[in-house]
This record gives C-alpha cells, structure tokens and sequence, in this order.
C-alpha cells in the first residue's frame, strides 16, 4: 500500500468495478443495458412537485449553509411522515440530515466503532455496508439470510451467535436493510419482534435501514423498527433516494427515537458529526421536506413508481424463470432481483467471471452476488421499462444456453 | 463516553458552540448580530447566472446519481478553470468532486492518516481540520503562523520541526491553508518555494487549501501551490462554496496533479473514496461548471464580491484599530479579521469568557481563537454590510471600554 493508511484498503465498491470494462466498449460504439445501478431516478424522473420546490428554494436564495442538523422545515417534515406512517412522536433532536444514507452509515460506524468492535451484518448485503465498518476500525460479522426462507432471518440462528460473540467481542449493533437491497425481501413483523427481544434481552443497538421503505408490492406489508422497537435503543436510516425518487440529491438521515442513556448520547454525537461538515446541501433540503409535506402529490407519485416497479420487477422474474440455470426469490420490495445461478452447470469459476463474460459478449452490465458477502448469485437492477429489461434478460437467457 | 466509539470524542466544532445562547436569546425576543460564521452566500446572493445553470439541470432532470468523481462537464470545468489562472494542465483522473471540502477532508485523512501518523497544521488553523485528522487515528503536530509576520510560515523553524519529528514519527503531510481561515493571510511565493524545498528534500506531501484562490485583496497577489509544486506530490481543495459564492451546495474537489507514485496511488484511492459514497449532489455540480465556464460572468460577480469584501474587511479593520486592547492584523484574503486581545487589561480569564460575555450582554456572536488553537484572539467574519458590521464592532468596542 506505500503511502496510504492501511485502512484505506476498506474503501472499494463492487458495484462500480466493471465500469472500466463498460467504458471501453462505449468507447469503440457498443451500447450496453446497464441493470447495475439502483437509480430510479434514471428511468422515473423527479417528481414535478419536488423539482418545483427545488427551483422555488434556488429561487429564494437559499443556497448558503443550512443548520447543521438539516433545515426546520426539513426536520418538521421527517417528523410529520414518521407520524403520519408510523404512529411515532419524534422530537427535533432525534433527527440528523446527512448527505445521503452513505454519510449516515459513515457517521454512525465512526461515533459507534471501535478497533476489534463488531457488527452483526447479514448477507447478501448492501455494498456500503462493510467500507464504512473496516474504516472505522472494526469488522464485520457476518451471517446468513435464509435464501429458501425467501431470504429472511433465521432469530433464533441469530440468537446463538450472538451468546458466542459477545463473550469475544463488542457488539456495537445489528444492521437491518428492509427492505432488502439485494433481494428484495421485507421482513415480517413477527420476524422484527424476534429480533427486538433478542436486542433487549442482549442489551444490543438495532440499526434499520429502510430506504426503500414504501417501496413495497406482492401483497407485502412493511413494519418500520420503530413500530416495534419502542423503549429499546435504535437508529432508523432513510432520505430522498429511493421513494422520493431523488438520488441526485444527496439527501439523507437518521432517526433516533429513544430516550434512554444510549440514545441520547448517540443522537448528540451524530449533531456533532454534523457540525463538523457544517450542512447538507441546503436547496434540496427544502425540495425534501415539500416532497414529505405534499402528501396528496406524493401519494401519486409513488403509487405510479411501485405499480410500474412492480410490473417490471414480475416481468423479469417470469422471464428469469424461464431460464434453468437461475433460481429467483421473487422480490417484494425495492427493485432488485438477486437469482441463484448455477455456476458448475455454466462452467464458471465464479460469480465475477459469468458477470464481466455477460458484459464482454452481451453488452449487458449486472453485479456480481460475491460483491454483496453471497457468491454464485447475480444482482439485476429492474428499473428500466420492460423492452429494455426484456432485451436484457433475453440475452442473459440465450448466454446461459449458449454457455451451456 | 459509554457506547460511543473512543475516536469519536474528535467530532466537535467550536464555530458552533455558542449557537445555544444565541438561540435563547432570540427565543426571548433578542436580534443577534451573527460574525462567527463565513457564509458569503447570506450577504451576497449565489450569482444569477450559477442559479440558472442549477434551474436548468433540475429542469433537465439531471437529479440522479452522477459519475462518482463528479459529472464529466463539472470536471472539464475544473480542468479549464486550472489551465485559465494557473497554467496547470491537468488530467480527468486528477480530479475527485466532493460534498464540499469538508468530505475532501474526511477523504484525504481517511486514505491517508493511520493510527499515530501526524499532520503538521499550522495555527491559528481552521477548526474542521483537527477532527479529521483525530478521526482518522491521527493527530496534528502545531507549528504556529507568525503574528508578527502578517501571520506568515517561519519557513527555517518549520525545517528544524520536521527534522525533530520525522525520526519519531510519520509525517503524512503538511496542510496549508492559502488564503487563510482565519487570518487572512496571503501566503507569498517565496515563502511556498522554501516550503517546496524543504518538502522536496523530506519527501513530505503538500496540502493546500485553496478554497479562498479568487479573494484576495489588498495589494495581495496569490500563488497556488500547483505552481511552484510541480514535481512534487501535493493536492489542492477547493470548491463552489467561497469564490463561487454557493455554500450551499456542498461541491468542493481534490486534485492531484503529480505523475509520481505516491500521486498515483492517492488519486486512486480519492476515486475509491468517492465511489463508495456514489456521488455528490447533481444538479449543482452542472451549476458550478457553468459558475466556471462563464468566464465573462464570473469576472464580473467575483470582482464585484471582492471589492465589497476588501471595502467591509478595511472599514472594520479601522474601527477595531480604534480599540486600544485589541491589535490588528490587516488581512489581504478571505473575510476574516484575527485580532489579539488584552485580556488582562480587560479582566477576563479567557477568550471564551470574553465572546460568550459579548454575546450575552451586546448580542454580538464572534468566535474565540482557541477554538482556531490560538487562545487571546477572536475571529470576526467581516461579510455583513458595513451598517451591521460597524453596528456590531461599535457594541464591541463598548463593550472592551465599560469592562475597563
């Protein structure tokens, strides 16, 4: 490594490694179906209303640092959809705007991890997740979602490790993405309630990701941590990305509801981390909050997005079906589909191989499932409409029989 | 500090410290005059022609995730505004767009900074600095600026520190900050050349911040360290927030310009950084490339901002002088003025005492200068128009005459 610090090797991404080989064949004309970037703003754009309050906000000059912690109006919006979905009473001083769910996951690994700490992370799981973990000194510790339990968690699997490794180990918290990035799993709310009495039973911070919180379909129903954690210490990351469908802005934050000791030294320190980079940026924080505050406009704009999510994320699965050397949980949230490819049948070594092979003969971009902690799978991105897509895995199929 | 992590006791800003009293004070009905923190974009509305370039990428919809290092137009802009003021050509690869300086910060320590490994920061320093550098598992070595040098480097006392410190440790750079924050200093060429040599002749890697470049005045003329550095490895930070007058926005860059290893392998991993975090805001870095292309624009907003500055920054410098406890150095960059103050001729304990008695009984808000590691000085930002900011350094020259 020369002149890097040693923890710098934490800091790569999976996601983006075949953008080189990507790049070389647009170079010499080749166009390529990209189902590697979980983008929606790509294929939906921003909601009128939002960019209009964008706009009204660039209007208005505001365009210097904001409060630390996010804009009032931004906080009192967060606050109003928590109370609005979830039945939850949060004071201004639970919530911390950050640039994005990345600069949450960084705030929160470097006020919570020490050198040799741990974290109960499952897998697949979503890329971010482990940089942020390595660079703040500590390690992941990995278990497994149950692929034929529709990839959900096995508590009482997770109960035992967790007398294991806590006698070696701190146990800084358990991270939850639900819904799931990659698999497209919600968690049942008998499932949260298992592992919040694991929690308070092992004195344990939960930690829920749930950006694509009301990107859900199939007939799933989603339970926030929050509805089921009460009384017990937890943080809840979500933003503008994914349901208000607003990537570009870099608009994220964290919730921390409680108001015991635990909670309420966390949520200081994340201000303080905040305080330290002064703001996020300050126009769309004000688009943000009208994207939260406008439900009517909202509640159209989203049902629009998860109909079509929805339609488009059956429509591969029918044709991913179709193809004898994959097996795919059908997702229920979120818009990715993460299938089992049968690698030793397709005479591949790896994951890695059949994906950059796919890319070179195809001209088609996934993600490999070793890059999300769970080989011998691939990622696919169901965004774009369904032609798209329908050419995408119509050459992914025909690569699988002619490979074979 | 219980649960939280031990490097966590880092993230803290002093700039922000006092906002609680503020806040109470207004709660009561009381109108603070607020000189503690550098927002030109409060004073000086974000130009008309940046807002445009905003406005018309949201219009355009460009409010997905964008490349990770930053939009291609925004890098070329980066790329023309370099070879325009400094003659420096430079390569796409040289350049990472960051939320603002402040991730540039977090970044460059990050990839950097191990465990033990110092940083040589010259005091008084910019506060955001030091939690970085702690953050990382590092700490800063302090040199002081020169008071009565214009708050200049002893280049020669720099050399002998370097000497002394780099048998006991490894130097991992040196941090420049040029104009400076919070004093105002315009480094001299001569002064960079004798810091290249002796970096040169180290092997130390230069940093410079230069997030000030186009506010000087004066008489003032500014070197960047891109040109008197060429050959050895160094790195600028700069962004939209100061010359571009958009705070707001959170899009600052690093740029590595060297071809030697130690170069290569920080722009890689910058670049590494940036990926795991997928991108910075989008539609304002199509605004900051406009803020750059504009040639003919900029001209006219920077000229205009300068001259009022260097008109606000002079008239304050004056009525301070007029204040016989307080000593002056007049500035010729950024907006900040540093005076030296008497605090035993005016019986307090320290300078924290003095700003926080200022603030309670003038309702005037300004920074202490141990906040900057330089006790006995208070940092006031020179932005408001000159009725407010005479106002504001009237009631503080009141305030040194009654305590008298």
């Amino acid at each position: 490594m020369g002149f890097l610090s040693e923890r710098s090797k934490y800091a790569v991404n999976p996601l983006e490694e075949d953008d080189a080989i990507a790049e070389a064949i647009e170079r010499k004309g080749g166009e390529i179906i990209k189902l590697n970037r979980g983008d929606p703003a790509v294929y939906f754009p921003t909601p009128k209303y939002i960019k209009e309050a964008y706009v009204e906000a660039i209007s208005e000059n505001k365009t210097h640092y904001t409060e630390t912690r996010g804009v009032r109006e931004l906080v009192a919006a967060i606050m109003g959809r928590y109370r609005r979905m979830y039945g939850l009473e949060l004071e201004e001083e639970d919530i911390v705007v950050t640039a994005g769910v990345s600069e949450a996951l960084y705030m929160l690994s470097s006020a919570l991890v020490d050198r040799k700490d741990r974290v109960i992370v499952f897998k697949p799981y979503y890329t971010q997740y482990i940089p942020y973990i390595g660079l703040a000194g500590g390690s992941e510790y990995l278990l497994d979602y149950k692929e034929n339990e529709g990839w959900s968690i096995d508590v009482d699997e997770l109960d035992r490790h967790v007398r294991k490794l806590k006698h070696k180990a701190r146990i800084k918290y358990i991270l939850l993405t639900n819904p799931n990035n990659p698999t497209g799993t919600v968690l049942s709310r008998k499932t949260l309630e298992g592992i919040v009495d694991l929690a308070n039973e092992h004195n344990l911070l939960l930690v829920s990701d749930e950006i694509y919180d009301e990107i859900v379909f199939n007939g799933a129903r989603f339970t926030s941590i929050a509805q089921v954690a009460r009384g017990i210490p937890h943080v809840i990351l979500n933003g503008a990305s994914k349901n208000f469908d607003a990537t570009g802005f870099r608009i994220g934050f964290t919730i921390v509801p409680g108001e015991d000791n635990l909670s309420k030294e966390l949520k200081a320190k994340l201000a303080d981390f905040a305080s330290v980079r002064v703001s996020a940026n300050a126009p769309a924080q004000y688009a943000l909050a009208e994207g939260m505050n406008n439900v009517i406009e909202h509640s159209r704009a989203i049902r629009y997005m998860v109909n079509e999510i929805e339609d488009r994320v059956n429509f591969a699965v029918r044709l991913l079906d179709e193809n004898k050397h994959l097996s795919t949980v059908r997702p229920r949230g979120a818009y990715y589909i993460f299938p089992r490819i049968d690698l030793k049948q397709l005479h591949f070594k790896s994951d890695k191989e059949f994906v950059d092979s796919l890319l070179k003969s195809k001209y088609v971009q996934i993600t490999r499932g070793s890059g999300f902690g769970t080989p011998g799978h691939i990622r696919i991105v169901s965004l774009p409409p369904k032609e798209i897509l329908g050419e995408a895995i119509t050459r992914l199929n025909e690569f699988c029989r002619r490979k074979r």
